[in-house]
């Protein structure tokens, strides 16, 4: 059965905030969609696609009364945010997030939220490195999974917290978040920060762009996200990027020696056992 | 004014061979086309594609008597069957290859072909993860650069060279070959061992699964390209790998080290000119 809220708040109004209002109207989750924002013009363009009833600038007015707040900003700010939803909602208020690093965040709720916390954190997994409520849209979290990192699993905030990323689409993975962050430093952080490092590794060189060919455009496409955003992610989630990135240099220093010992054996095992692997995930 | 050869011979009937087989066919550049191959099979599907008029699985062969010869094997192999081209060739057959390094194959035909050299290494920027006869196409080259590396940009077979290969449908640009193995090193080799770096740090583990996303699958996307082939190219291209890998190895350093130090200053930066440089190759 879809769960069902009078009055959602989402706390950020880009690609992930207007897309959950999007979804919560079309899906009938919400009565009442308020969006919180920084800046009034994203805000008008979340009204203007219909993705928000109601705007404000001021996170304590928007969540004032609501039935579910979502936090939707950048991973460095949902600390910040849950100290001030905190002493404004009812009782029985719901809050979750999406923010892309979760123990900083769930440790945060656990030490500073009344017990039995109503704060779950989860991270959908529908991103991409478009944003702004223009790209918005309510099926950008259909088949998309969405890992809820509950306290306590049991819990009724943990249940419901479930029950809303379904209804929104997703399809629910509960983990615990330190869990979690080793994961994404491993999928999503360390290829980030790899795929920028590869542009940065051209000089801005005119004389290389005939030789820059669709390879290098796909392996370096998530290089073209918010700068804000990344450096975010990277300072809630250091230890685990720091842990991978170190991993990741020592790799590529073990196939540098393989490439100047001439060890055909060893590099043809390398790249043979990436094929393999990338093939197993996504086909060939 | 397209140039035209009697009898077209490319050794290595795979994506790149057959392409040049029907595209030398579509554009009226060659009367015959022999496939030189190392396995019957490739040979037989190059001939059912229409990509070559007959084949067989003997260099020398192949090539006696062709006007113009096309080496499009794996790098580490072309020195070897230069050796065998040379001695089978007319004085006015122009020879050319397409593999992805240049300086050490041009520099064993200088060292050991009879000048003024008839061949002229070049490397078409047109292959792709796929592989095979039955990828070809006729138009695999149209609008593609290609590198064109003479010994001597104003000798005959030069000219001859980026004839062909601009009928073919490329836009050639001259270079000389230490030159362009140094580029592709930054633009191609290196972002191919990094994507394939990156899978492996995946560790083979289930449980990352549901955290692997469009991302991911975009930025590894080179690394399901053939195990050999790449080998080749590292083996071939080693000295501007090893130094270009290098170099990556200590911006990635770096970049932890900002992460490991909280310099959130430093970690804008770095993805604010990574964003900025790619959106100005590929636009936002």
């Amino acid at each position: 059965m879809t769960p069902r809220y009078p009055i959602l708040t989402v706390a950020g109004a880009g690609l992930l905030g207007a897309s959950i209002g999007l979804a919560a109207k079309v899906k009938g989750i919400a009565g009442e969609v308020r969006g919180v924002g920084r800046r009034q013009e994203t805000l008008d363009k979340a009204l203007d696609r219909g993705a928000i009833d109601h705007g404000t600038l001021d996170l304590a007015e928007g969540c004032e009364g609501a039935d579910l707040v979502v936090l939707c900003t950048p991973a460095a700010q949902v600390a910040q945010q849950l100290d001030i939803v905190r002493d404004r909602i009812k009782p029985t208020t719901l809050v979750t997030d999406a923010a892309s690093t979760k123990a900083a965040i769930c440790a945060h709720a656990a030490k500073t939220w009344p017990a039995p916390s109503r704060f779950v954190g989860a991270h959908p997994m529908a991103g991409s490195e478009k944003f702004g409520p223009d790209c918005a849209k309510a099926d950008l979290f259909n088949g998309a999974y969405c890992i809820v990192c509950p306290d306590d699993p049991n819990s009724d905030a943990a249940k419901d917290a479930v029950r809303f990323w379904e209804a929104i689409g997703c399809t629910v993975i509960t983990m615990d978040a330190l869990q979690h962050d080793e994961a994404v430093a491993r999928t999503s952080h360390v290829p980030h920060i790899v795929a920028s490092a590869l542009v940065n590794l051209l000089d801005n060189n005119e004389a290389l762009r005939p030789m820059i060919g669709l390879g290098f455009k796909d392996t370096t496409r998530i290089a073209s996200g918010r700068a804000e955003l990344w450096r975010d992610i990277c300072l809630t989630n250091a230890e685990p990027i720091a842990r991978a990135l170190e991993i990741f240099e020592s790799q590529c220093a073990d196939v540098r020696k393989a490439i100047q010992s001439g060890d055909a054996e060893g590099l043809l095992q390398f790249f043979e056992y990436a094929r393999a692997t990338r093939d197993g995930l996504f086909g060939p």
